[in-house]
């Protein structure tokens, strides 16, 4: 079993957003030390991190990662352009074999910026989970189902949710799932009714896309008088907690479910940017003391799947729309984009480093000049750092990247496959 | 003399911002060749780009470079407590050969981010003309005058204005000078009316900080009864051109100023969002057909130097401010952070890649997993890129940067020295 040694540590504790010297051990996938006085032990390999920062890896909490083939393929159009004429029709040519290479392709971009685990909403889970194993990426899958109002389509949502859930939890220690569909404007209210009696048949948490976009929450005031928030609520969908993707439009009743209910807001800021869905109410949810985690969202609409990139959108954005520089600090995004985005997705073992926990970890570069001088640690890595700054990344005790290298992956294989693909669906 | 061969590239040409296969040679400082039909020559190094992206490098139109000391300094605070309780304090106590040490710190991560040339305001130009010397970067710098209603603030300003554009122009092919001043709120009117006669008596541009804040605007207006533009306009200071950095709180008015008379608006993306001043409305000038250029202001405020987040930011903080997700284009953004920021410099044989022109050039990699699949380079550049895609930075026909480090420099030591100046400003 592979156990790993990283000393001149510079390590990062989650807890109270500090910083201290050490070094830390792993055994196969956990992390077996982390301290001052480190036991003798034989490894298989010891790694002087030279003062550089060890930290938990970053966590991406929202995404459609297969959506790497529609990366800039088409951008700067009308958000309805975008979605019904470019990737509605694109995605209809998906087979499982490309959500497969898809999956894989963003795999080596996460480890490229020091992401381990994603929660990944899109189409055949299975070659989803299959992509997961093949490359050791954390995986959580969420429910994606949606339906009209067709017994069939009821039937088809109802009995996957159901079975994926067996399906996916409990088999793999990289990989699980979590109940969801993918919005209130996709899903017949019969089958949002079934979802919220399966979520309380099963005790399990719901998440969803909500209030992504200012007409989304239009229409659903305009079908059934309330706010999505407001709707799932009523439904009784939040007994076991959950969250919600996006969060962008949400009102005082809103954030208060939130609150009372101890869900997640999974902030997307670089997507809700770059598709002028809106800068969502962050800093206030901050000050109510909502969960909060990030996610890149698809890299159809970001394009990237870079959490470095989203950390600085999730503070300055906040900045911008309070019109308050002291807005959304520097050490709560961090916080946010390591141990939140873990926690949403129920990973309570990735969270921090600390004896027990997984080893899902990442180095950060300090020796470049963008973290020069060391003034302060967390606000350089938020406010300064770049996926440059990602020197390895080691995934479930697994050194996945290391200095622009993927040492247990075939990273042009991948690349071909991933232009073969999008060029047999433009051919299309 | 150096003779360098970039074969098997794919070539970005800015006037169109289409791309196509081909080879590029420079001898010494300059472009020898760019196309499809090279002749045979004696070549100091071959390099196979094993068709990644050559383009021109980045020009940061707007920093302070040596600002460098103060990057996550004091970050998350209100943008008064910033300036005046935090950053002016800490300046103070600068030396000209702190300045000289930071510049060059800066240098380091200008390279490190396909960045070769930037536009400089700050104290000591003697001393960032040194580093920038001692780097090998392409330095522009900008007249930072400001004072008040004393005759020894008028006599030091005026002189010193007028010494530097000779000082600083003709001499050295890497560095040249721009007047200007810090800002109408720095600066008496006496001092702004004969800045004007100087800028007539030389012909020469004259660039200046312009409604960054709404504050200033509102501070002009009640002190001289319009825009800072307006009054810079009736003062007839641009009759030879010239731009505004920021240009954040723009009237009608002001703009059909800056598109009548050529100006350039240089716009700091992060850095108006860090401090909670705005979004510049540059979708608004980009269709009144504005001259627009990018800058990163100094480190201080941004944290980073880093031209991609300005061009991430440049275009998405546009589709928010329009609510247009089809704002602000990526091919337009990429223009402006190339050749529109070399022009704004004065750089005009800087702007792109043709026989004759500057080798100030950028490689980029395409063999990492966000550039990939391949639909749209320009687009992947803007939208997905980060300075993790730099594989290679050559400044005037040297290779400043590549693969991570920088064969001309000994960053360890520039490392240090930074953290030895914050230490004692601290102590002091």
């Amino acid at each position: 079993m592979e156990k790993l040694r990283f000393y001149n540590a510079n390590i990062l504790s989650v807890k109270d957003m500090t910083i201290s010297s050490g070094e830390l051990h792993t055994c196969g996938n956990k992390i077996t030390y982390v301290g001052n006085n480190p036991p003798k032990d034989d490894f298989t390999r010891e790694i002087n991190l030279c003062g550089n920062l060890l930290m938990p890896s970053f966590k991406n909490a929202h995404t459609h990662s297969a959506m790497t083939f529609l990366r800039s393929y088409a951008d700067d159009m009308p958000l309805n352009d975008w979605l019904f004429k470019q990737v509605f029709p694109m995605e209809d040519k998906l087979t499982p074999e490309d959500v497969y290479e898809l999956t894989k392709l963003a795999a080596l971009e996460y480890f490229s910026g020091g992401t381990t685990a994603c929660f990944d909403m899109y189409f055949h889970p299975d070659y989803v989970e299959k992509a997961a194993l093949d490359t050791g990426m954390r995986l959580v899958l969420c429910g994606a189902v949606s339906g009209g109002d067709s017994q069939a389509d009821y039937d088809s949502a109802l009995s996957r949710l159901e079975n994926y859930l067996t399906r996916f939890n409990g088999k793999n220690p990289l990989v699980s799932f979590k109940m969801g569909f993918h919005a209130e404007y996709t899903t017949h209210i019969s089958i949002l009714k079934a979802i919220a009696e399966l979520a309380k048949k099963y005790k399990q948490p719901l998440y969803t896309h909500n209030s992504e976009t200012a007409n989304e929450v239009q229409g659903c005031i305009e079908r059934h008088g309330k706010t999505p928030t407001v709707l799932f609520e009523e439904l009784g969908m939040f007994e076991y907690g959950g969250g919600g993707f996006h969060c962008v439009h949400m009102t005082e009743e809103d954030l208060e479910i939130f609150k009372r209910r101890g869900l997640w807001v999974v902030t997307n800021p670089c997507s809700n940017s770059k598709l002028a869905s809106g800068i969502a109410p962050l800093y206030k949810m901050y000050n109510m003391g909502i969960n909060l985690a990030i996610g890149t969202d698809g890299p159809a609409s970001n394009n990237a799947l870079d959490m470095f990139r989203e950390m600085y959108l999730a503070s300055v954005l906040q900045k911008i729309r309070e019109d308050d520089a002291a807005a959304m600090p520097a050490d709560a995004v961090l916080k946010m984009a390591v141990s939140g985005s873990a926690l949403a997705m129920g990973l309570t073992d990735c969270d921090s480093l600390a004896e027990g926990k997984k080893a899902d970890l990442v180095v950060i570069d300090l020796d470049q000049p963008n973290m020069q001088p060391l003034n302060n640690t967390v606000k350089n890595v938020v406010f300064a750092g770049s996926k440059s700054n990602v020197k390895m990344t080691v995934s479930n005790g697994v050194i996945v990247y290391e200095n622009g290298e993927f040492p247990t992956l075939d990273k042009e294989k991948i690349f071909a496959k991933s232009n073969e693909i999008i060029a047999a669906k433009k051919a299309m």
